[in-house]
């Protein structure tokens, strides 16, 4: 949908309704930006050794997770006495679905941030941690994205983020194949390796929920179900969608 | 409009309703028994290293997802015809969010039939087969209960699976550790073990999400939402409720 078309769209909806989609829209725009800082210091944490910021992410879990609540219970409130139709309940719906997936970014950070603290008790390891900050850059770049497609009610912004997670699971899964290597040849690194290995599994899923995210936004624009689709049969329904 | 043609009006689209929402009960409790036997088909799979099996469990993904697809869309109908409001809505958005912990359990049964591929072309794995049998036995339960606990609005006994997670938890982190003592001790398993640890990882995602389906039965029967909160917190919360 055009932003002229969403927003005549918006004209004919009384203004305290407006409000409310337009707080929903900032409060999961402020719960996505504690959810990119909680992956950002989770890994800086870990590969500076750094526990004490890694402490501190296992806090701010605990607001993020409060803003989930808030949120979701906001989503019904705003269902049971504004009754919204169409594309609105279509934001409403994305909204309860989006939150959750944020949710779950920052329970996969939270494990990085334990990891960080584990891995400081073994000593600096040696290997992973480059691959961890190739990953790390990838995934936290697709959760900017997905927040930025949310925001802009951008449906191929959206459709960019899932091509990326393809590269993303691609890069993990080599990763993972080389730790296992350095594992056959370096028997003592074994444990060390296994937590760089969970950190990586983390990211990988953090990948998953920014593409999750980018499938609700497109839900949410183009009102097209594209969750479980191939990355093909997603384009050619955005391109079917576009034509019409 | 007489008052008696007003009630009998009324009385019709109580009908409707309850033939709406119970229709989705059956749906969502459908769609627990396709998953159910996703776990169990899986887990036989890479016990008895039945690839066959281990495709059905991969094909059976499909029609899980598109039950997702099918119930999701059901919730959104239901939201924007019949304006259910407090209990109703409460069942309403607690589906929707039901029916995604579900699909997550058929992704990691089928990340399990996806491994049970993977080890049988390595050869019969001698390690670890023991804890993968009795994990799986205590979350098949835990859905099965969970599901149980849906379909009877009982919010006792979805508390008593978030409890049991928590032996699920503690379970698989003893496994975790001896497993890693088995790398150690023959480097030539680690490719293998790495492969069984997956598994476990999955089967305890699994038991996760059978907890989170309890928390949204909490959430639809009592009308508490108990995510986040520690297991003393939810004891207290539905004692709260019932004193009341």
């Amino acid at each position: 949908m055009s932003i002229a078309t969403h927003e005549s769209h918006n004209q004919h909806i009384s203004q305290q309704f407006n409000q409310s989609l337009s707080e929903l829209r900032n409060h999961l725009l402020a719960m996505g930006g504690m959810v990119e800082k909680q992956i950002s210091d989770a890994v800086d944490a870990l590969i500076n050794g750094d526990t004490e910021l890694a402490e501190a992410v296992q806090v701010t879990e605990n607001l993020v997770d409060d803003m989930e609540v808030l949120i979701d219970e906001e989503c019904t409130q705003v269902i049971a006495r504004r009754h919204p139709a169409a594309s609105d309940l279509r934001l409403v719906m994305s909204t309860v679905k989006m939150i959750a997936d944020l949710e779950r970014i920052g329970d996969e950070a939270a494990k990085i941030a334990k990891m960080a603290i584990r891995l400081s008790d073994q000593g600096k390891p040696t290997n992973g941690f480059v691959e961890i900050r190739h990953i790390a850059s990838h995934v936290s770049q697709m959760v900017n994205s997905a927040l930025d497609s949310f925001a802009r009610f951008d449906a191929d912004r959206a459709l960019e983020i899932i091509r990326k997670d393809h590269t993303v699971d691609a890069e993990y899964a080599t990763a993972i194949r080389s730790l296992i290597t350095v594992m056959m040849e370096d028997p003592r690194s074994i444990s060390q390796v296994q937590n760089v290995m969970w950190v990586l599994r983390a990211l990988e899923r953090i990948g998953d929920h920014a593409a999750n995210i980018s499938e609700h936004v497109i839900f949410m624009v183009r009102g097209k179900d594209v969750r479980h689709m191939k990355i093909q049969e997603v384009e050619a329904a955005l391109k079917d969608k576009r034509g019409k």
